[in-house]
């Protein structure tokens, strides 16, 4: 079997720790699988590098800042191959551009084009474990890229699938996706499978296990995921192809997420073209929309557009709306960052009927106003006030049986 | 004017040095000249990155080593480009394969074999400041290797020679090259003008100021160097071709060096093709043997052979000394490490004689007991015991008259 291992910063966070993953591989290769392991930077060794280029610049250029981030993983892929090779065995590190990770020229959201893996090919034919740089790739330009936060997620899985592997598995600090945040919900039970469009409407609703690209990747190439601990050697959670099993449960998991803030664009001219202008020049800036709704308002002649951004783009993204909003004579952009998503998913949905109506009755019985719907066949998800965030995921997660 | 600016690892040692350095590289533009600049990794990163190395293994790979070490650069360039660009200057960071430094496979001591500078030509055309990783380079393999301690240095000779710079200034803690150590003899001035000769020799007898490497470099394609603080507007030191009146020196400086081992091999027979043989081993293990001494013994029958390596190497060394020893039925191998290298340098001793006979007069007056003695055209060194060290600088230098 060819096992795609990814170690995300915690689990290399220490020399100590470093040499329990390089005990870890080394185990899956006595065991008679070939190995291929991603690493992410140490933990907090890109939080550094940020908060230095903060001390330089506002907006640093991101060309340099890919150059600079990009670093901390090249210095845990050399030092996890050290590790291994202390063991007998042998490895070499790989840099993304060593991989063949080429990419758009988006710097710091960069995007993959084509993985070549051929010198991680060559490797694994000589019986070496290649150590990949995560979260890295290189341009037609020959510059160093990043993948965005997370992106060492997206190097597994490119590589899994230029690799044909047999499994791609996720170390975490966490045992796996549980039916709500553990945090939150002390009786939240780990879910042994979950399909990738379960999983792609949990982490993209916050349920920060696995990043978005990296599932719809695996989803695209069908690469099977595990997401599962390297403290333990539990078994961990494993995402793949809807099967019919899966449909029995409605509802799989309880999401939430804080981290976006709701802008709206006041009283705009109630005509073709208008949202398309908005959110036209919005991904023009790279940012990501969440959700969006839009309202006709009293007068029936104008309209209100009400969307959410993830809260780094915040500003950006409030500077754009207003920019807009002057130039289509709007009343104003009003911005709450207080707000949350809460939301339910489960592909057992897409059979079921009644199951947004229980979760909108489940929050008014608590007295939580829901300011934004939003919907799909396997989630719906409810913008409310942050400080009902708790809440909301206790009642839904018992409303919909989660606990039992 | 094309100027190429070399900043060391204390020139970048935190982020207000960094800003400090911008500003410099900038006056430099506004005054008119177009500006490469080549940095060092911040002070204490290497060291920091070669402790993690040597937690997890005494004798990492080296091809590993270089990913590693090559990380610290990189940081500092994109740093550094940021910090031009909050100056509102345009600067490009490129790491040494954006540069086109190819170099052998040697990792950890790899030799350049030829720079493209591509990319800074075309970035210096349209007005931007290249700042270069330094240290590093590609090989031909595609493997990211570094060109060994002080790399730097030669990243900045090698770039300014392929660039045709009409200067490299080498930005250090230090204000210039001084006829000896000021920590040992406070009366040592620094000198205005040294040949690369002189300068190579200092260097290679351990004044620390510039990499010999580099030295040879810019002495063979004839690329001026100054050597000057970045701490201070003061001029420093010029490296340059000889001119007439530097002969009326006699000699330029005293230098020492503390960092070598003396290894003896005892007692091998006395034909032709063992020093070969010895030498031939130890230059594969790509260990630099500085000074040589071969002695007849007693017998007139076996010989005892002499050598001084760098203490970073002693172990290394040792070992393939010891294999030597017993192929050829020598008495043994004995190993000093209490050891000290002392040198006048100056261009002007080829034209005045006495000048080796004065300096054993020194030593032999302060009792001073001299082990292995090597000359050339400019330089004499003496290998002591280590503890005269700082009273023999001081002697020699009152006795060459450099304190006048």
């Amino acid at each position: 079997m060819l096992v795609v291992q990814k170690y995300g910063g915690t689990s290399v966070g220490s020399i100590e720790r470093i040499k329990a993953v390089a005990r870890r591989v080394v185990e899956t290769k006595r065991a008679g699988h070939d190995v291929v392991v991603v690493v992410s930077a140490m933990a907090g060794e890109t939080d550094k590098l940020i908060s230095m280029a903060q001390e330089i610049s506002e907006e640093p250029p991101e060309r340099e800042m890919d150059l600079l981030l990009s670093s901390g993983e090249r210095v845990s892929a050399a030092l996890l191959a050290m590790a291994i090779n202390e063991l007998g065995y042998r490895a070499m590190s790989f840099t993304g551009r060593q991989v063949g990770i080429i990419t758009d020229t988006s710097h710091t959201k960069a995007k993959i084009e084509r993985v070549t893996a051929e010198r991680v090919k060559d490797a694994l034919k000589e019986g070496v474990i290649p150590v990949v740089a995560g979260f890295q790739g290189i341009s037609e330009t020959s510059d160093v890229t990043t993948l965005g936060r997370g992106g060492s997620d997206l190097t597994a899985v490119a590589v899994a699938a230029a690799l044909g592997a047999d499994l791609c598995e996720i170390y975490t600090d966490v045992e796996g996706v549980f039916t709500a945040d553990p945090n939150i919900v002390p009786e939240a039970k780990k879910l042994e499978r979950i399909t990738y469009e379960e999983m792609l409407e949990m982490a993209s609703l916050g349920a920060k296990v696995l990043q978005t690209r990296s599932v719809e990747f695996a989803m695209k190439y069908n690469v099977p995921l595990v997401v599962r601990s390297s403290f333990t050697d539990r078994p961990g959670t494993l995402v793949i192809k809807e099967d019919r099993d899966m449909e029995k449960v409605m509802v799989s998991g309880v999401a939430h997420d804080k981290n976006q803030t709701k802008i709206t664009i006041l009283s705009v001219p109630d005509r073709p073209g208008i949202a398309a202008k908005l959110f036209r020049r919005i991904a023009d800036a790279n940012i990501v929309v969440d959700m969006i709704v839009q309202n006709i308002s009293s007068d029936g002649r104008s309209t209100d557009i009400s969307f959410t951004v993830p809260k780094a783009d915040r500003d950006k993204a409030v500077r754009i709306t207003e920019e807009v909003a002057s130039e289509l004579d709007a009343k104003g952009v009003s911005v709450d960052d207080n707000i949350a998503k809460v939301s339910i998913v489960g592909v057992g949905m897409k059979t079921h009927s009644g199951v947004a109506a229980k979760m909108f009755e489940t929050l008014a019985r608590e007295g939580i106003n829901i300011m934004m719907i939003s919907t799909s066949e396997i989630k719906v998800s409810c913008v409310i006030d942050v400080k009902y965030t708790e809440l909301a995921v206790r009642v839904l997660h018992e409303a919909f049986g989660l606990d039992r």
